[in-house]
């Protein structure tokens, strides 16, 4: 039942921002494609190649397993989440970075997530004061300075020794006891991450560039590939479960130079 | 001693190779840029952008450190090597990867290495044959037999199920006992490999390829991307012994395309 409404608001979450996206594209809509876990459950990817979106890829799934990898507590598990990443054609307009998801073993719950920034080359001071104050607004003073120096210290890049973009939010391992208030907390970080990325796209994405800006924003993303492969907990997570190979890596950008 | 008398094996070879693949370039040449290893010692990458190797990366290292990672034998080590890669411009000749190392700990020492070869999108059969025809010259039917099958096991992409390339041969933590002898099939290695490539360069460099070949070519080098950075053990070695991000990263491909 809990795993029901949770999966029901899941996707929902998942049209909403799709939706939100499609908005800035004129003609191109996302694709969606269904997928199985080996163990059971499954997914589905939407993947958007547009105009305004170089790539855009929104994965919902819910699987289940015999064993949850990096944790101690043996058992069956279910995982259910939502995961986006966005590339964007242009080099002005910062890659963005969400997941939601909540997890049950057979003696504990719990919830993750967040949402984070990474401009590619060209960051915007107000754009980032502006993520963090939708982030900060939603979760409260309190829990947005724990969870905005989680993101810090995640999303670092350790081999280049700098933060993957300009940070936002992360929680992992979230329960306090009281499900429901930890339920509505975590649908906050699903439901204010379009104000907090929309009216960025609407001021970047029909800027100026040159192709020197699309060189930069190559480069960075290469970064951004390392940092996933190399570091990036939901990817090891992913093909550490058995998950779909395609689907885990949906999120890679369409271009990369080294 | 023993260490000098490697590093300067492994010197030539390396302006060997070079020389090798300059002969192939109209203008362009390899340009050089010394490191420092965090812990001492140091290497040197070599890095050709040219017009027929799209990107070519050769580089020699010989750092030491206070604990080799992976290995329970604690206390300093040395380590040495060469180790190469090229990413061609046209995407009918293949991508090559060679690596020869020594390495020495207090109690023990051992070489490793290897050649294997990745088509991308183009295999030919007469490719891999004249390859592995080499190699099985070079070590003997017995050594070829293992080393190959190594390669077959070591170069796959568990997540795509499928192997890399097209194989070739690949050894670790070899010693026999005999220095002289272990030292002088480990040269082996290392002097057949133009003899092993070269002739494959010659005869698919001037091919004519499209642009849907290209295409080809930037996705598989993706599935190079993937397998550097989540399996490669030298890579994974790079990053914990504290080597250097850019010569650790300098195998990755020009472009890459999801």
């Amino acid at each position: 039942m809990m795993q029901e409404e949770i999966v029901h608001y899941l996707k929902n979450l998942r049209d909403t921002i799709i939706q939100g996206f499609e908005s800035f594209e004129p003609t191109c809509r996302f694709e969606r494609k269904p997928w199985d876990h080996a163990q059971g459950g499954g997914g589905e990817i939407s993947i958007l190649r547009g105009e305004v979106f170089e790539k855009a890829a929104v994965n919902w799934s819910g699987v289940r397993g015999d064993q949850i990898p990096f944790n101690d507590d043996a058992g069956p598990f279910f995982a259910t989440g939502v995961s986006l990443i966005t590339h964007m054609s242009n080099p002005k307009a910062p890659t963005v970075h969400m997941n939601v998801r909540f997890i049950q073993t057979q003696n504990k719950w719990w919830f993750g997530g967040g949402y984070d920034l990474t401009p590619m080359g060209f960051p915007f001071d107000e754009d980032t004061e502006h993520f963090h104050r939708v982030a900060k607004k939603a979760l409260g003073e309190e829990l947005y300075a724990i969870f905005s120096e989680n993101a810090r210290t995640y999303f670092t890049i350790k081999h280049w020794n700098k933060e993957r973009g300009v940070g936002g939010i992360f929680f992992d391992y979230y329960n306090t006891g009281d499900f429901a208030k930890d339920l509505a907390l975590w649908k906050t970080v699903g439901s204010t991450f379009l104000d907090a990325i929309l009216p960025i796209y609407k001021k970047r994405t029909l800027a100026p560039f040159t192709e020197e800006d699309k060189k930069k924003q190559n480069a960075l993303r290469a970064h951004y590939v390392e940092f996933n492969l190399l570091y990036d907990r939901g990817t090891k997570f992913g093909f550490q479960s058995g998950g779909n190979p395609e689907a885990i890596l949906c999120s890679m950008p369409p271009t990369a130079t080294w």
